[in-house]
């Protein structure tokens, strides 16, 4: 809000997306969305309007000082007190102070909070609230709200994250959204007809999430491999002349794999949109099983690509070389904004966690001979004892290279299990068993969702829109490249019941040699294919013309420090020091 | 300089180790320490004590706009006129332009240049010069002397990074630092005795970023450790009650290895500049055999070191969860102002590279009979066919733990000269077969670097300091913990020959389990052992008394934002918005 930033539209289109580098942004994706999700027909003609018109400017503040994970655990409480037909917000502790969401601090004058819903002295858990927080005219915080922002943070400087208390904070019963669960004057709780309602606001927005960690990787790739293609340093062969950094190997080894990820999320992202539009229609029908399918994935696949994309800028970055730590080449302000994408809307882990629930779940009904869904097919698929591929050819077919993730994701979801069981068997309670378990059952949900991945890119190079067109060879290329360069960073998991041999492992490297060469000569036309604008990147080491060198130097021309030859700051402390130096210097002679 | 940040005094420290948060950092650690090694006791007479004085301010100018890594490509030239006795310094072009210097931009009057020394037409490739930039009194730049600051970057706001660019500027003959190599009056050129000369210096700076990545990782964890103990968050088994976030095994899987690796940086650092020392003492004996032995492996060193903890930071800062992001944590500025470790000082993956070169050599003189480096003895040794280790109580035995790592360093030096043969054979010259080869050469540098960190914990364990202390035990299992977590790291590698075994996995696997819990009771009091103060913390999350959620409470009601209700910004642009936004839907009415 008040501080500045240099932000391209496009990193504040990412920024935007969830959080929002600006204070809109959570009006935009949290607020109305909550209303159009959360709210009756009658809650949504009352505030719909006003929010669409800016007349009202909301956010959405359920995290607190204290809780953000473990919902449940949130301190807030709206207690109804029938007498007045109210509820009464309150934050009986410091740690139950909201804290942190977008906008709440200075711009918003009305909230969606997330309070416990207390009636008859029983208490219901988590709902939702419309609470006005400012008066509309003087937006001055309205009498026991307290309200600030929580101070300077990583990145999304225009953004005033905010805390939120409230002493006694009255509110009408009609401010709690109803759609779902109610209280009824006389203070009865209607709980919800179905808690699998969330489920596609979810999926929307984990999608929203795999589709942003694409975007970021284009950025981030365009940025470094169209860098790398200018940037010359060091001989290699040829005496007096330098060659491009892309033409290092680990510059390839580093690069392409992201390239490859950067295509992968957008096809895994899309399929996900799909997936819930043709939810949308057969839920009109009643029919919301295929929803419960893609929930589960959707929790590991937001991990998944956020962490693989998060750590993909770094990477991107430290390979553009010291000018990578420059502002004008970008990619610290795309870090900056794209990291909390690990924390916010499930902290990763938890995700991971969260996911491999269904993962033991799903086994377990195999076990039984129960039908798992479609996604989980694998798990009830023969085991085989050793990787098909025998050839350097075979390593092109797709069907072994699923195959291959397939055992991978089957093996570790049966080591997870087998994990939790010894642990039990040993003692320790189910909750013990699961935490003792954790590094088990994540490797198994990230090999479940690297397979997912791999299975939306196989798609799509059978659809339509790719089999048979010019396009289809580079693109079959990343698909292989992110299959066998996610084997090498995992290995172990592959080498260690023997399902790939030695032998297999030298093929696969040798593949991996030959996809960094194959990709070499077309790499920048792969990212130009994004067609991301200069206004977009703001970059000068990502231009498309190439320039970087002169744009790097008109541009540090512009800094602020420049305009004077000797700025206050060396006028009131260095020139002084430099004086006395001299002074002492001379007085010693 | 004219830009603000809240750095603790250590974080300046961590800062200024070498580059530098301040405008002296690169003065006092680069500047004066070149002027110590590089120039003349005549050149130290006159330069020295003005320096000393801070009469006069200097930087270290090196790096170009379009050449950092590879020196041989700069192209500011000093070209020797023996006419006047004077070279001319010049930048034929705009790649030519000095770029980075800390300090450089606005601070400093003096420079240490990095130039190609051409005397009698004849290129002798890169060497310093002492250049006046600004006149002493005005400290206006000089004539034919283009200064100013390279623009804002990823930290570092208080240091004016710059740019320098000479048209032809004399300078006396005289300002050739000319301790190693010099010119004559008649332009003859005499080259330095010893090629080696400098690598005291080297192995010195690069302890000292092994240092200083021991000392990050101590904040990291610290703040990170002691954050975890205060946070509650979920229930585990009791219900109603939350558990400390450190109870969570991931919790546990991602900080106690930093932790370990904050320990075993700090011994590997101090060996390092222990061996300095002693060589030092030989060195005024003529003896510098055992220079060249510490002088490659510090290459690979400070790359492993700095690549560990640059992501040890981001890992310790996510654990914090949402609050990790906020400036109360402290860890996203640590971050800023670490991470470009990873790159100056020489690109890490140039740094590996370069390591690897030695390995190679050194496997082949093996090969031939001769003798090697201490260092390097388990190239030498007989390789075992299977990992010793078949019981539980085995893996407690540090031989055995050191075994399987000569091991596994052995077999990937091995592996790499292999590969490059094959390479080789199949018709690449050797320039380019090492770069086919460059991703199992960085393998075997980062096997020998873990095998270097691990045997100087080992030796610490068993010195007289730690030996027989009630320190020995907890330090111990960090030193075990180190060393099999870095296998479950990259258990392919210790896999693929057949040396460990399927069962010996899960015998690592549950030692792992096992030493996290034995660590977990003492964490807290592992990282109060570092004794970091608050101030040098500069955290509220990372607090020695534990009071996070007041402070930082209290930390952000200090916000400048906070000190009006309705800030600037609202008044101008959102509070016109809402007005307009609530007559558009009164006239609609
Ligand atoms: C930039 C930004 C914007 C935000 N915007 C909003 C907003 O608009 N509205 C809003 O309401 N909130 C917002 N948040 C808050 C965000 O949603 C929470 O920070 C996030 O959900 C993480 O929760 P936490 O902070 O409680 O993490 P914690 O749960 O405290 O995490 C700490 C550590 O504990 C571990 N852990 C916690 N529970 C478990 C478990 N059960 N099992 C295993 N490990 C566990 C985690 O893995 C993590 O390593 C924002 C946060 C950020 C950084
Ligand atoms: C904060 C900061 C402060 C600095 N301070 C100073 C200072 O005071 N004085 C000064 O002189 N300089 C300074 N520098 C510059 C710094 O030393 C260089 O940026 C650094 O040496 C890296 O060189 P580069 O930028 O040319 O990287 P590049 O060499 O351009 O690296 C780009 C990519 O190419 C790869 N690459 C390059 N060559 C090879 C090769 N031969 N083999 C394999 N891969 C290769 C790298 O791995 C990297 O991924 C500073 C830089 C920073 C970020
Ligand atoms: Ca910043």
């Amino acid at each position: 809000l008040c501080r500045q930033r240099n932000l391209s539209p496009d990193q504040q289109l990412i920024a935007m997306s969830l959080i929002g580098d600006y204070p809109f942004a959570v009006h935009n994706v949290m607020f109305v969305p909550t209303l159009l999700s959360q709210a009756t027909p009658a809650q949504q003609k009352k505030w719909l309007e006003p929010a669409k018109n800016f007349a009202i400017i909301g956010t959405y503040a359920q995290t607190e000082l204290g809780h953000g994970t473990y919902i449940r655990g949130l301190e807030t409480t709206a207690t109804f007190d029938p007498a007045t037909q109210e509820f009464v917000l309150h934050s009986p502790t410091i740690t139950a102070s909201k804290w942190w969401p977008g906008g709440l601090g200075k711009s918003s004058n009305c909230c969606v909070v997330v309070a416990r819903l207390i009636t008859h002295g029983k208490d219901y858990g988590p709902h939702t609230f419309l609470v006005q927080l400012r008066d509309y005219e003087t937006h001055q915080p309205l009498k026991g709200i307290t309200i600030g922002d929580i101070g300077i943070k990583m990145g999304y400087d225009a953004v005033d994250n905010g805390f939120l208390r409230f002493d006694h904070v009255r509110i009408p019963l009609e401010n709690m959204l109803a759609k779902n669960s109610k209280v009824t004057p006389t203070g009865e709780y209607i709980k919800p007809k179905h808690d699998k309602l969330s489920y596609g606001t979810m999926i929307h927005v984990r999608a929203g999430l795999v589709n942003l960690s694409s975007q970021a990787l284009k950025i981030a790739t365009t940025i470094s491999i169209r860098y790398s293609a200018v940037r010359r340093q060091s001989e290699l062969e040829s005496p007096n002349k330098e060659v491009q950094v892309l033409d290092f190997k680990m510059q390839q080894y580093q690069l392409f794999p992201l390239l490859a990820a950067a295509y992968a999320f957008h096809f895994a992202g899309a399929r996900m949109v799909s997936f819930y539009t043709s939810f949308l229609a057969k839920q009109s029908q009643g029919d919301i099983g295929m929803l419960a399918e893609l929930h589960f994935t959707s929790a590991g696949l937001k991990a998944y690509a956020t962490e693989l994309a998060n750590a993909g800028i770094e990477t991107a970055r430290r390979c553009c070389g010291g000018h990578g730590f420059s502002k004008a080449c970008g990619l610290t302000d795309l870090y900056e904004s794209f990291s909390p994408a690990c924390t916010y809307e499930g902290e990763n882990q938890v995700m991971y966690l969260q996911s491999a629930r269904a993962l033991i779940k799903a086994l377990q009904a195999v076990s039984e001979g129960q039908p798992v869904f479609a996604v989980l097919g694998y798990l009830s698929k023969p085991t085989l004892p050793a990787w098909a591929a025998r050839l350097p050819a075979d390593l092109n077919e797709t069907g072994n290279i699923i195959q291959l993730f397939e055992h991978r994701a089957k093996r570790l979801v049966q080591h997870a299990a087998a994990t939790l069981k010894e642990f039990g068997s040993r003692g320790q309670s189910p909750a013990l068993a699961w935490n003792s378990s954790a590094l088990e059952l994540i490797a198994a949900t990230k090999a479940h969702c690297e397979l997912y991945v791999l299975n939306s890119f196989a798609d799509t190079l059978r659809s339509a829109t790719v089999a048979g067109t010019s396009f289809h060879g580079a693109l079959n290329n990343l698909f292989q490249l992110y299959a066998y360069a996610a084997v090498e960073r995992n290995l172990a998991e592959f080498l260690v019941d023997g399902y790939v041999a030695d032998f297999q492992v030298a093929l696969i490297r040798a593949k991996v040699q030959q996809l960094l060469a194959s990709i070499r000569p077309h790499a920048v036309l792969l990212v130009d294919a994004f067609h991301l604008s200069d206004n977009q990147l703001n970059s000068s080491l990502g231009r498309y013309d190439g320039n970087v060198y002169e744009h790097m130097y008109a541009w540090a021309q512009r800094e602020p420090l420049n305009k004077d030859q000797v700025p206050q700051a060396v006028k009131d402390y260095l020139q002084p020091l430099m004086r006395e130096g001299r002074a002492r210097l001379t007085s010693k002679l």
